[in-house]
């Protein structure tokens, strides 16, 4: 499209630009000389080019200017482009003028290594780094990428709200707020039941956006604020929506690798690990599971009298990271587990056909401890058995007479997961911290910035 | 790509599908017949398609199920696709089988008219309707145009959170939570002074999710959870901002004006109105546009003593409805109104350096009553008369200690908007009530379903 506004170039666009004499603006990133010669790393966007500004070639004003900048001045630097393989970047500015906009003073993130504790502090400087500037572009392609993926596959985008009068998933992790004269509201966990609403008006939908976990935990893997993508998808089976899952992790992996690979080498990622991220992906029940981990002798480690007691995994337990991790280690690409106990999974789960104690759920772990990626399931259909599970979870009836009344009206079968964005983004940038994996990130101790 | 999961066919590709024999799900939107033919319309996705189920074709038990559907009830129908230009949709299917999925029994929403209360206490059902398929069509196409426009211009996505620890736009309109152990949290209302930061670590950025007010208003264009997108770019200024305001909504009008022909037909929409909309809007400053309400004598109302009083309106006073509607009758495209008295405008916008009583403030108004669509401005960058303006305001500097590091270390001159995505809906749609451009909508007296 053509634009009309000011289209300065930008250092990300030095590529095309090699040969030309341009006027860049941005930030200092680093800045090394001597004598009659300074470098500047001069930053803008994702990109990164090395300014050189040498005594003879501009005026003894810029010259001083150049000497007076600082970690993250701000400037423009009028220059040819020469491509140097030298250069961090790959291009040079061989600098004809310089005009600073602004002086930096006592820059707080300097090269030397900072706590976790400093630097989320921070967090608003932080995302200056080069580091998180690659983080920040490969979440930016895996968001696309799914938007990309749906859209191209005739789901509709559907978001669902995020003020909602009742839970989805339990009422001790919601963060709550007074509505009007209503009562109370919550902050939504999961957009899944307006999405059932959206499918059986539309077919093939998805949700996509933030949701919320006022959940106590303290891991790397937590956050209280996170995006989540949702589809859900009329006269879809558990069969189908596995596939589906599988279908959109791998596009993911793949657009990734093919717009990411600066990305990767800034954050030394090994891509040979997301190579092999092709279809069919593994799959296997929870039972099986359950019976790899007894054969295998991993534990469930359980608090009795203040001591942690070790125990044979038992059949009807949830696992927890140390199986998952454990199940996990076998395989190098991601695995569905599906048909959990229906004890531990939600109630709008369909029971399978086939044993009554078992949920048509699934579960995608990915590898390299990435851990859940995604939750799903088939949905319960039928009315009755519908209305007996809200029952069964004391759940205020009347709340979900809405929810109730799709199964009322036309029910069809149907199946739906959650993806959650930053857990995904975490396992393919390798970060260490999910809290490196969004612009703001909101954890148990950590609102501000 | 290529799908692995069961991509079975639908109502919608019944374009690419003429000639052949196949088996569709769906749902019953209306059903008509007699004697030996019973026609019914068959929808799913946006698309709708009359199938045929003529008794000499279909086996006696068909023919009895298909007397049998009722409204909404769901189904399989197998037959040929025959192009006819009188089915609605276009297509038709010549039935050979049909199976019923569930019968819906007493659907609450029939043909004939239904109170604006009813339908938005059934907008679960509502969304089943060809005119809100429509609506939430457009809605996909703006957000994708939006997104689509920023990705392609070397904008990079950088979401704002929604739990912030404090205010953007004043205390009296949040929604307020409590956030563990660090006290209260507000939901955001602005991604702005976050995107702010990332601007400053990335040029050009954009934030695109939900935003809350908790505003008392019961207007057609007020909800009190919409989606917002806010551009905000290092070393823009005013200009450039009501340049790239004036792109944006050019791109969105043309993309639905290519994506949504069938669904503005639905609508009923006069699309000769959305082809005007071309550059350049207009662009007017708040003192002429003062100058113009005088001249034409559109007064100010104000209630004294419980009376409504009319006075010329003064320079000053920020507009209204009536004075947004006034101006805008002149135009049939939008227009920008700037530099509005700093008073009324937020406490983070520039000052105009020709005018110190000015903010470098821009809102875009629509055409066709459409109203405030884009709300914008240069934001100051310089420390101390930040930090002047943070005490003037009584805010709690320490609350802003992130926000005024930008003006600290590399500060540039900096601008940005905000585009209310289902205002613009309800211009481009033309639906008569904001309720109606997002899915499940949020209203003060409206949280279920």
């Amino acid at each position: 499209m053509k634009s009309r506004y000011k289209s300065y170039k930008t250092v990300e666009d030095l590529p095309k630009l090699a040969g030309e004499t341009v006027t860049l603006r941005g930030w200092v990133y680093k800045k090394t000389g001597k004598g009659k010669l300074q470098f500047i790393q001069l930053r803008y966007g994702t990109g990164i080019a090395q300014c050189v500004v040498f005594k003879n070639n501009v005026t003894e004003e810029a010259f001083a200017k150049a000497k007076a900048l600082t970690q993250e001045s701000s400037l423009t630097v009028t220059g040819k482009v020469v491509a140097s393989g030298k250069a961090p970047g790959g291009y040079e500015i061989d600098a004809a003028g310089l005009e600073i906009i602004h002086i930096s003073q006592d820059y707080p993130i300097s090269a030397k290594e900072h706590g976790d504790s400093f630097l989320i502090e921070h967090r608003h400087l932080w995302l200056r780094s080069a580091r998180q500037h690659a983080i920040m572009r490969v979440r930016a392609v895996i968001i696309k990428a799914i938007r990309d993926f749906f859209d191209a596959s005739g789901f509709k985008l559907m978001d669902s709200p995020i003020l909602t009068p009742n839970a989805c998933e339990g009422t001790s992790t919601l963060f709550e707020t007074k509505y009007f004269d209503l009562g109370k509201a919550y902050l939504s966990q999961s957009g899944q039941l307006y999405a059932e609403a959206s499918a059986m008006a539309l077919g093939k939908v998805y949700t996509f956006g933030p949701v919320f976990r006022a959940e106590r935990s303290k891991t790397r893997k937590h956050l209280t604020e996170f995006w989540m993508v949702e589809p859900e998808m009329a006269f879809f089976d558990l069969d189908d929506d596995m596939d589906l899952a599988e279908d959109l992790v791998e596009y993911i992996v793949e657009c990734a690798l093919r717009s990411c690979q600066k990305e990767f080498a800034v954050l030394q990622r090994d891509i040979s690990a997301l190579e092999r991220i092709k279809r069919p992906f593994y799959r296997i029940s929870y039972s099986e599971a359950v019976e790899w981990l007894q054969k295998n002798k991993v534990p469930i480690i359980r608090k009795i009298d203040g001591r942690d007691v070790e125990s044979p995994f038992p059949w009807g337990e949830d696992f927890g990271t140390v199986q998952e991790e454990a199940l996990m280690e076998q395989f190098d690409k991601p695995c569905i587990i599906h048909r959990y106990p229906a004890a531990v999974k939600a109630f709008y789960m369909k029971r399978d056909p086939a044993d009554d104690k078992l949920s048509l759920a699934m579960d995608m772990l990915g590898p390299e401890k990435a851990g859940e990626i995604i939750g799903g399931s088939q949905r319960e259909d039928d009315y009755d058995t519908m209305l007996e599970r809200i029952k069964e979870d004391k759940l205020d009836e009347a709340d979900f007479k809405w929810f109730l009344d799709l199964r009322k009206y036309g029910s069809v079968p149907h199946s739906g997961f959650g993806l959650g964005v930053e857990r995904v983004v975490k396992w393919i940038t390798g970060a260490k911290h999910i809290r490196e994996t969004i612009p703001m990130p909101r954890m148990i101790h950590r609102i501000i910035p």
